[in-house]
């Protein structure tokens, strides 16, 4: 057997344990070190040979692992860690500010040129595996149109803004697509939707004592951009059932494109590619792994620079060699 | 705009005319000609500026076209085609006998990487895109089950088959999913499935006069390898019925995927992706199309041989830049 791909991780929050478990189910690889920037003593991990160090120390590392999964938080983490890293190891990440992908692709490919390192930007399902459907599923189908549902599953970002609000201790928001709808599309129609007519907002609100329910209520469903243009649900719960009920991380989704061929686009086709995930963080990381992986076969072709997930062909994230990929799964 | 691609079909049945339609959907390609084992004169086709030749000119066309789309049929056709015509032109096939692919892809590969050419096999979407979805979520979830289910869709090689039968004057063969076993694999269980367990076969068959139907239905049921092992639903129709209700050519399947993530493989992950279409060859064809783009692309970069689906990068099938695809669609 080969030499094993030696994997560190930045960031042990929900991402970076998942990695540490991805890692684990990956019999090609092995996990060399978590960097942290708490104290390394207060991060207990479940790799017994892997070490916890802090993320001073990752320099020393530079010639002892071959990529480095980046698992830091896409608002101000990767923006500095991104380029900071590519001049130093191969990386992935999972990069997922759609807006500011360009901008972030672009100073993370130059780190990665200068230094001759690989770098996969934007790795998982959306961005990441859904991306791939989509780009592949338009260039097929170039008469259509492409869809994305996302859900049920949390929206970190809209349960933040739920706690912003006025008289809220915590809370749990769920975006969740509307079904008729995605049948619609199943069957074959293609409405002009906004992400508003496609999704509705379920929200598990757990207010301060005495704040005025009615008030949240109306803050949150009027909040622009977040809520003002969705079906918005509110429910008012205690601390303890959201901690009971709703502390999981499902998540899932799907992506159709909805096509015609003939001469006289006689013929339609759905194609759909669909999650259904118990854990959101633990798939995500799961794709991270798979395309370290590719990163590390890259550059030892001397591929370098930034990559997207458009830009690797599949077979660099098999373990298996191509001739057994073309026999058993071709 | 950039110079248009030049495409040649060779072979004008059912995918010889959908590549045909698919290349008028995409307006950075312009079909050439069409070459033909059959007279010319007597092939009608729909693109005004395109010819109609033998095939014996297609060798005057070496320096005119950019690819040529093989569109021959994979048990006599393209052994002799793919070899042959990768030693002229950059190629793309949709090469499906399973079995025999490592085999055609080494036969291919000598005669592309000889003459310089890049030719991609096997392109469609059984192998093709359920390849692709087989290869990526066995990666991304390495524990767990795959499961490929066809249909419901025509199968040529089991309709073929019945109408060897005696007594038979015409027949066709639908293949489909048996949809208690598919509701099983997406509420997560993993059971371990025969092809028979997942399919059923339902055959429309024509009886020649005075012919034994119980005979027939026998000779049916029982035939080993084509129906032996699985749950066969015959029944006797009239010819016109045959030809108003059965000449359609809808398929589809699917690929799902079922693993597990975890310590303790605690969360449950199930991925699928699905077609439904209204003509199998002017899907398929339609692949085809967009790999061509992508065969002549990676040719003038350089790489040259035999490529399957797993080896290219999906930005090649797309006519979009590698710029826009990251800000629109990543």
């Amino acid at each position: 057997m080969a030499e094993k791909i030696r994997v560190g991780i930045l960031g042990y929050g929900n991402i970076g344990r998942g990695v540490e478990l991805s890692v684990l189910q990956n019999q090609d690889m092995e996990l060399i070190a978590v960097f942290t920037r708490r104290g390394p003593e207060n991060i207990s991990i479940v790799s017994k040979s892997a070490e916890v160090l802090h993320v001073d120390d990752i320099y020393k590392y530079k010639d002892l692992i071959d990529v480095l999964i980046l698992c830091g938080g896409s608002a101000t983490d990767l923006p500095q860690q991104g380029p900071k890293y590519a001049s130093l190891f191969n990386c992935v990440d999972s990069f997922d500010t759609h807006a500011r992908i360009p901008e972030y692709f672009n100073s993370v490919n130059e780190a990665a040129i200068l230094s001759g390192k690989t770098a996969a930007i934007s790795i998982g399902w959306d961005p990441g595996l859904f991306s791939m459907n989509r780009l592949m599923l338009e260039a097929v189908l170039p008469h259509g149109e492409s869809y994305t549902f996302w859900g049920k599953g949390v929206s970190q970002g809209h349960s933040d803004a739920i706690r912003r609000v006025k008289g809220v201790k915590n809370a749990i928001q769920y975006t969740i697509p509307v079904e008729s709808v995605v049948d619609r599309i199943r069957n074959g129609e293609q409405p002009v939707l906004t992400t508003g007519d496609k999704h509705l907002r379920e929200c598990f609100v757990v207010a301060e004592e005495g704040a005025d329910k009615t008030e949240i209520e109306e803050s949150i469903k009027n909040m622009p951009n977040y809520f003002a243009d969705y079906n918005t649900i509110v429910h008012f719960i205690s601390e303890d059932e959201l901690k009971k009920n709703h502390s999981r991380m499902p998540h899932g989704g799907c992506v159709i494109r909805s096509g015609d061929t003939g001469q006289h686009s006689e013929n339609r086709h759905i194609v759909e590619f669909s999650l259904k995930l118990e854990s959101n963080p633990e798939f995500t990381s799961s794709v991270l792994t798979a395309y370290a992986r590719a990163v590390v076969r890259l550059n030892r072709e001397g591929k370098t620079g930034a990559l997207t997930i458009f830009d690797i062909p599949l077979s660099y994230i098999s373990p298996r060699s191509s001739e057994e990929l073309r026999k058993e799964l071709l």
